[in-house]
């Protein structure tokens, strides 16, 4: 594949930002890459491994003669790297984000971009419960969705050569309205993440059942809910601060639905059981047909594609 | 491997039925293989596809003969199907079943168990989100927990020909008191169960986040919410409605740790929201410490040893 940027800058060198390294490298889209992280061990770590050609121990240094600068760090540092980079940007540039928020990052953000750099948010929708500079792999995009909120008057150039790297890791790209798209995950992934944390925090209270038969006996349906708990607790933590409207407007609407539940399996309403449970079925099949799954679940991952050993 | 039973009598022909039929037949461990289906399409599909040798019209004509009876039908038939063959029984009989829940199948089976038969009730924790006599395959049980729960008299050897028989399936097999067995199973997969069926009801009643994107963009942890809650809306039915006590009582639990989770999203309580899902890390690591997981998630399911073209 041909090179699109030429010096491409990774703020933060976590599973998301090694992983791009790994898959532009795999498909020749950038020709420099360079980081950054805050931590000395893992700029150290970026190095020995290969993820970057350079470290610098300062975002400010690190976006200096970059057309690409991708921003991954939690949606709660994106701000001051923001305002530390802004002074050092090159004209023509593009900074991209890759926080599961984007309201919140477009606000955190945006008052720090230079006139003649354009600010194009995004969210690939693609992750393991690893984290750091070692858990990155070439393949993490590889069919997953990556959404861009550009601006309405954004520059449709430079949004298209954005799409093409994206596109060449492997990434399919949706454009959809900021508000919107915090809306949309709240739905489909931070809501259902706010569930999982909770149920296996019920599970750990629980005296009467030791947690050696919970784990014991975790394959029915608890395993992959401690899984999803088990993703990054200061990138979670910063999703449903920075995502409090959505992620609480779709909360109360659980809360009452799960009661409204709760309350039939109480008065032992039968009919009503089978008839909710046939519906949610129905969903299920829409999802089959529409072609989005396949018969092996993988909560939102693509393990079949990690490489062998990274577990 | 040797024969166990001379002949075992399925009565219900769905998922489990169908991929015991094959797991014995894969290792020769049943003489015969007979079956009863309410349905005359079932008992038509279960002679076409070889699963059962004869099959009845009625459950009391499929017992006969039997030196193991197991009783696969939804909790809620339990009680009648009981009933209807508990004359018909051969003395040195052993019933067991495979239902969820256990407290309420002993209470409808046992008081038509007769003198000389033993009744030993299972729980394979095992399944798909297919149903019906073709969804069956002979390694639904392999290295899945089958879970014993006899009366505390109940005869030893048959216990212990029993347990080979699931052995000889691929199953882990485990005993234990059958209140505790409720409560457990409520913990790891009743409640998982009620909240992906309550998060994909909440997905369907969203108007302004429109099916069609909840179902493409599913793949950020939403999706296998919703495959379990493509589970068989009968068995789930009688689920929650026998094992009411254990599942509103962990739904309770549910219920006030979501609020005080929401409530600390409302509050912007960042650092309770760190602990938290910091300390569900924890146990998720207790699990892959256990051995009892991988990297490739399947949500209770065994689909990498299932046959091509079943989904």
């Amino acid at each position: 594949m041909t090179q699109i940027y030429s010096r491409v800058a990774l703020i933060g060198l976590g599973l998301i930002a090694s992983s791009m390294a790994h898959a532009m490298r795999a498909n020749g889209l950038a020709g420099q890459i360079v980081g950054h992280a805050k931590s000395a061990e893992t700029r150290a770590t970026a190095l020995e491994i290969g993820l970057c050609d350079h470290v610098y121990a300062t975002a400010a240094e690190a976006v200096q003669g970059a057309d690409l600068v991708v921003l991954a760090v939690p949606v709660g540092a994106m701000a001051a790297i923001a305002a530390e980079i802004g002074p050092h940007l090159a004209p023509g540039c593009t900074v991209t984000d890759v926080g599961s928020v984007k309201q919140a990052v477009v606000a955190a953000v945006s008052p720090y971009i230079p006139e003649g750099v354009q600010f194009i948010p995004g969210h690939p929708m693609a992750g393991t419960e690893y984290s750091g500079p070692r858990s990155g792999f070439a393949t993490l995009f590889q069919n997953r969705w990556w959404l861009l909120t550009p601006a309405e008057d954004a520059d449709a150039a430079q949004i298209a050569k954005l799409r093409n790297l994206l596109e060449g890791m492997g990434a399919k790209v949706d454009e959809m309205d900021v508000a919107h798209h915090d809306l949309v995950v709240a739905v489909v992934s931070h809501v259902p993440h706010a569930i999982a944390y909770t149920m296996v925090g019920v599970a750990d209270h629980m005296r009467r059942v030791s947690q050696s038969e919970v784990v014991k006996y975790s394959a029915a349906g608890f395993r992959d809910f401690t899984r999803i708990a088990a993703s990054d607790p200061t990138m979670w933590r910063d999703v449903f601060l920075t995502n409090k409207d959505a992620v609480l407007d779709i909360l109360g609407r659980f809360a009452e639905e799960l009661f409204v539940l709760q309350r039939a399996i109480r008065m032992g309403d039968g009919d009503y059981l089978h008839d909710y449970f046939t519906r949610t079925r129905a969903i299920r099949r829409g999802i089959i047909e529409a072609g989005q799954d396949t018969s092996a679940p993988d909560f939102g991952r693509n393990p079949a594609s990690k490489p062998e050993g990274k577990a």
